[in-house]
């Protein structure tokens, strides 16, 4: 999606709401003939055809089977079930996970259900790895579908779950009790929709919605327009409780309550900014129906001359600390980028730098780049004292600075002693280069890497970014909701 | 008083209780017997000699014959009284006021009060000319004193009062009654004590302790340096009801009803900072008493060598807006600077000039000069939204900005919008040189000073401010208690 898209502005050739209304079929002021069309134009893109159904039911079918026999070897009572976007017909045409759940009875003991799970795992698929999420499990390609088999535990309802694979069966099955064609259908163009405006996906990166919230509110308000309708007034918090069982409070701007266990937000995750996004283009979408928005942003990158231009036009002060990216999983890395980028946001905004704009971003390196809008502080501060009259601490004070030939003052003013004496940092670089970055809150992994050694960037330094992250910077510089 | 003294720092020959406690007869731990040199060399500089006294007693007594009988002339019962610290035994060796109130009864009308006013002084006074305070009255000189004549109501008691002069025949006969020679010596130690830290007189100027409260400070203490003990200790609000008939509450620092009117604060006009200085100069004296302490500071001109040398050290970015000062009296003319140095700091703070430090000065001209710690701010700012959830005025922002090619965003943060567009101002001299700097709170006739012309000075043109005001910036770069 280019810049312009999505903003409401673009009045491009699949939006004629401002055209001729003297007649022909299409009622361009109402929309709703506008809307249909680029409903249709996309549906046309997520629906997966007869052929690919019918590859995918082969393939899933055959390996539940393999599954099936497998887990009846070890153990009575187990089936097998599918779970997942594909087993409630809620995928989008290209998507090729398959997830083959194993349920054992909750007699077993769970090292004999992690290793039964592996064994049922590697007779599905022969040529599968495993991986480790809560349980280890067996990971696969099989004719292009990507397959997972997961052991976990059948139990009569989800507030008995042991870990949170056990809950995925009951999502399911209450999904799938509910979602008719038309509506599975409206889940796929939601979902579409959140990932053509970024915030679909409740990784910790995104902090957007996920595929189960995406099809519980479809459910909830009964289709892909009329969700959008309601998103359009939300007024959070919003609290949604389909069950009519929640019995805890939450504070998120958008609750669900899991219509399978009464103490979870389904929408935990999903950050305030999300919800206002999702607000924003319901709102932008149904007055001017268009495909773009179905469609994720992929910048050019960032050029070296645009990223000089935008320094100049802006007259910003751009620094950066830039390191070696722990490795970890994007669920681990985001949080910590995060909470390091605060860190150092409050450490420059507590000394003076008044911090404009600021982002994190990570690949090979990682890089906190902030723009300031202080480039340099005074070589004196301020530093107020106690109230005169508060004897002991104002003599103390006083007694402190009176003999410092470096300080002025002590004075008095509001009724205080006051003195201007040496700043420890006149410039964001000498803080970035200190001891003292390490008092900031950074992740406990940013910090290993940053004693590992940094980079700090500033002013024209900062093209270095480029070589990685050209993409991440057009973004920056061309912020959209 | 040079920078160093009133600090509690120096250690200079006036001072000797850092040094040998062998022997001796001078107790320097204790410090009374330093207290008791100072105070006999300090009163031998303020109380008047003999001399001294029989020539003022001999200018006044002479003065007020020839009033009672202009007066009589005019009207019966009417008498003749003298006011004032001449009149208590409490001034200043040196000083050389005369004040003669001239009492008519309260049947007069104003007018007719005015003119009897003027007819005496001018009998009293052949070469004086008139003045106009609350009424006209007649000034002069005579064999070197400054001689006032006023008029004004013999009533019974000062709650009937007309105007403020009205008043001070009271305040005389009530200090009169309490003030014996001692305490009439030590209201001339505090006087001095309080000129030479600069907290003496309650022009609109200083805000400081008028001759008045300070006199009712010394009788309520009873004394110079139980005064400066019971000082040394204060927990502003501090109030004291000499006759316990106080009726109204006060919202200031220090609150002395006047023992002569239930509903009045003679200390309404002292400022915080000067009850603080008050304090802080009590402790310090009593820690270790020197003269100096009693020595206005009277610091020679900052030289322009000096000036560069202070601004270099701090690194702040000086500006200046100097103007003609407007012909105004101290009284009328400071308050409208403060509160123009006021709303100049606050116009540049709300700008994100941040300012460090910042004074007023006048004389020919007058000047707003103001330190600040940052000298530039980017090309844009930041916008703040409404919640993107109230949609009509989310709505209207949106629209605002979304077309506009000069604004980055809007874009979505907190869950509001937020845009950053271009600022008006990136230095304080383009917002000090626009029209904007009228919409600051200035006081009346400072507006219409700059309204007739005005000059913003920066960086090295401050050095021209060195003409006119040398003293002022010796003081503002040393700044004391």
């Amino acid at each position: 999606m280019s810049e312009e898209d999505g903003d409401g502005v673009d009045h491009g050739p699949t939006s004629s709401h401002c055209g001729d209304h003297t007649g022909g079929e299409t009622d361009d002021r109402d929309g709703t003939r506008d809307l249909e069309q680029v409903v249709a134009a996309v549906r046309d893109r997520v629906d997966p055809d007869e052929d690919e159904r019918t590859r995918l039911r082969d393939v899933a079918d055959r390996l539940m089977e393999r599954a099936e026999t497998a887990a009846a070897e070890l153990c009575a009572d187990t089936d097998v079930l599918q779970v997942g976007s594909t087993a409630r017909n809620t995928w989008i045409s290209g998507d090729r996970d398959i997830d083959i759940f194993v349920r054992f009875p909750p007699s077993l003991d769970r090292e004999t259900l992690a290793d039964y799970g592996l064994e049922v795992g590697h007779a599905t698929i022969p040529d599968g790895h495993e991986e480790y999420a809560e349980h280890p499990y067996v990971k696969g390609t099989v004719e292009g579908f990507e397959i997972d088999v997961v052991p976990c535990f059948r139990l009569e309802s989800a507030s008995e779950i042991r870990s949170a694979v056990d809950r995925t069966p009951f999502h399911t099955r209450y999904l799938q009790q509910r979602l008719d064609d038309e509506l599975a259908a409206d889940v796929r163009l939601t979902k579409q929709f959140l990932k053509g405006i970024g915030a679909y996906g409740s990784d910790l990166r995104t902090r957007g919605f996920s595929g189960y919230l995406t099809e519980l509110l479809v459910v909830e308000y009964g289709g892909f327009r009329p969700l959008l309708a309601a998103v359009a007034d939300w007024q959070p918090p919003v609290e949604l409780d389909p069950e009519e069982h929640g019995r805890e409070t939450f504070d998120d701007p958008l609750v669900v309550i899991d219509p399978t266990d009464p103490d979870r937000n389904v929408a935990a995750v999903c950050a305030s900014d999300n919800v206002a996004r999702f607000q924003h283009y319901a709102r932008s979408f149904l007055e001017r129906p268009r495909i773009d928005v179905f469609e994720p942003d992929d910048p050019e990158p960032l050029t070296e001359v645009d990223l000089r231009d935008h320094l100049e036009r802006r007259g910003t002060t751009p620094v950066a600390v830039r390191f070696e990216a722990p490795d970890l999983v994007e669920d681990q890395l985001y949080p910590q980028l995060q909470k390091s980028l605060d860190g150092i946001t409050t450490g420059l905004d507590g000394r003076g730098f008044d911090v404009f704009r600021a982002t994190a971003v990570a690949d090979e390196t990682a890089a906190v780049l902030v723009e300031l809008a202080v480039s340099e502080r005074p070589a004196v501060e301020r530093h107020e004292g106690p109230p005169v009259h508060v004897r002991n601490h104002a003599e103390g004070f006083y007694d402190a600075y009176a003999d410092d030939p470096d300080a002025y003052g002590p004075f008095i003013q509001g009724g205080r002693y006051v003195t201007e004496r040496d700043r420890a940092f006149t410039t964001a670089r000498e803080f970035l280069e200190s001891d003292r970055l390490f008092d900031v809150g950074l992740g406990a992994h940013v910090e290993t890497a940053l004693e590992d050694g940094y980079e700090v960037l500033s002013g024209d330094d900062i093209v270095t970014l480029l070589d990685e992250f050209g993409s991440e910077l057009a973004d920056y510089f061309a912020p959209r909701p």
